[in-house]
């Protein structure tokens, strides 16, 4: 992109809030430079424009380690394109007129990253959960996106980042901001090793609708959202709706019942919005390319029972749970004769499934479920 | 029915196992008393009826309170005719030749009973999830079914006793006996208040095949079954295969995905066979929502196709009208993974808006036009 398309870009991104759809869709449509043009003419948008230098912003944005990624740029990832006809959700939506970001991983390198995301009032169930989630995610050699906040989005940068994975946090706020300020430590990590990035202007301060825009964005950099606790009003809702509308995989990991952190989730999971999930593994299987991670279904340590002949198993299932049987009456039941039902019982036995009851045969304590 | 009839019936639920399908299939075929006629003369079964006078047996089954309820009787529940059809579980199946019955409930009053199932070795926070389930039933004038057993079983019983309500026992022992030794007390208030009841004959004692022929009673009987916590290899699991194969509502309820009680429900919703529940009132809705389970209420597709998600309605779009396409197939022309796919499949099947076609999938009727 031009130069001057840059510039207006960065003039229309301090001067049009993140995810105002109409204004983004006008930009899709006639370019940057026209919008710029037609909105700084503009009597009511004249304060918005006041005083402002898209060149010095860009300086100083540069100068504190940011960068301004558009549409054109190699950085930019065509995912975000995906928004143009998305409709628009709470009045937010669009493709952003470009995003500020800070650190070393390209937001063109996102192809195949999951997001986790949920509750700021975690349980430690939920963080521990979000950061094994994560952690599996870094392992498989994929980037976890969340959003920097307290809770289920802490948990998941965390887990990442100790598995030596990389991650992204998307902000509400300016990326050269800290918000909540007891995550600057975290933030800072991230944006020496992953990176912060956000569609508010540097200096920006972080709003609810800011949140609101921030979380389309969160869906849409993501081959899949993953919400790990969410009550039923929670914002990690309006990220997995932008995933459903944005045909990305949305996935959510249920908790107790009890839990009202998990209410959301279950809601997600009862309608068929989201697919149940349980670990890293089965996030991985959902969001891979056909065959690519098949998740071996959950079995119980094997059985002794599963080394026995079908005729022993036969056996097995005629022998009663409480007071023993004779093998004659064992043989009736099992609908085989008394010397393959002897045999059958002996092995048994060695086998520690079966045992003596007076005369006859009980299942042993191993053998009763 | 005619006595001959009850009494041919009487000795062939002595000497024939529960669930033993072939043999229950012809009697359903040829009559009691013809099966009955041709057993008895068969030398190999000879041990199986020498000394058995089912007119003794059934005066000392009604002196200890039992009745046997039979094909034709009023109180024989329509509903399990569905056993008929329904193909064999682990070789077992079919229409019982009778029920052995304790208790003032009535089996031809179990419409709209639902069943509590899950795990013996049942967690605190299972145990009372299931309470609190059954309670909710009760307060809703609906019976809860179970097993009688420790764990979830016996947590689901209670919890319809405490709030008031009808509960039944289907066991695997006879039902003049009591197993597990230590619910006694609560057999004997079932026997009391609600139902005891046993396809296995007075006195018989309880064995893994007996077990496996009861659970599929319990889904018979039921209209919908709730799993509430299941390892991997639970026998819950079995009860649940069953409320499936016979298209009643099945429903699990989550739990910590920590928890390896809850990994056999998580997989039951995780592959769509159950739908996630988290309380009595969302158990309410699933059975109330079709109506009565044998009834499939014929509703305009368009209705239907509203109530799916968005990536439902997706892959009901990329199934071809004519002749099957196999879930991959399927999947790539949604531009969805083979996982999500699968999953609204099952769920699209369920609804009768796809139906199998050799290996793969078809629209069904319901979704064409």
């Amino acid at each position: 992109m031009s130069t001057d398309d840059r510039l207006a870009r960065v003039a229309l991104s301090c001067a049009i809030e993140p995810g105002e759809d109409r204004m983004l869709t006008l930009v899709g449509e006639l370019g940057a430079g026209a919008v710029h043009e037609r909105l700084r003419g503009e009597e009511s948008l004249l304060p918005r424009f006041h005083g402002l230098d898209p060149e010095r912003v860009l300086a100083d944005a540069n100068r504190v380690g940011l960068r301004f990624v558009v549409p054109g740029d190699e950085e930019w990832p065509p995912v975000l394109g995906d928004l143009t006809t998305a409709p628009a959700l709470q009045r937010r939506g669009g493709v952003p007129v470009g995003l500020w970001v800070r650190g070393p991983v390209r937001l063109d390198q996102l192809g195949g990253s999951v997001a986790v995301v949920g509750s700021r009032s975690a349980t430690t169930y939920g963080a521990d959960v979000a950061a094994g989630i994560a952690a599996d995610l870094a392992a498989a050699g994929r980037t976890t996106v969340s959003g920097g906040a307290f809770g289920i989005d802490q948990a998941a940068h965390r887990g990442a980042v100790a598995a030596g994975g990389p991650t992204v946090a998307v902000l509400a706020c300016g990326a050269d901001r800290v918000y909540p300020e007891a995550h600057r430590r975290m933030i800072e990590h991230l944006a020496a090793e992953g990176a912060v990035v956000s569609e508010t202007p540097p200096g920006g301060a972080p709003m609810r609708i800011r949140f609101l825009a921030r979380n389309r964005l969160i869906a849409t950099l993501s081959s899949g959202t993953v919400v790990v606790e969410a009550a039923v009003r929670s914002g990690a809702l309006n990220t997995a709706n932008w995933a459903g509308r944005l045909n990305r995989h949305l996935m959510g990991v249920p908790g107790p019942v009890t839990s009202a952190s998990s209410q959301g989730v279950h809601q997600l999971v009862r309608t068929g919005a989201a697919t149940l999930v349980t670990s890293g593994e089965d996030v991985l299987e959902v969001v891979a390319a056909a065959g690519e991670h098949l998740v071996a279904e959950p079995r119980a340590p094997e059985r002794r029972r599963d080394r026995l002949s079908h005729g022993q198993r036969q056996v097995l299932d005629a022998v009663p749970v409480a007071s023993g049987a004779t093998t004659d009456s064992i043989a009736r039941i099992a609908g085989m004769g008394p010397r393959p039902v002897r045999d059958a019982l002996g092995r048994l036995a060695e086998l520690e499934l079966v045992e003596r009851d007076g005369p006859g045969w009980r299942l042993a304590a191993a053998a009763r479920e």
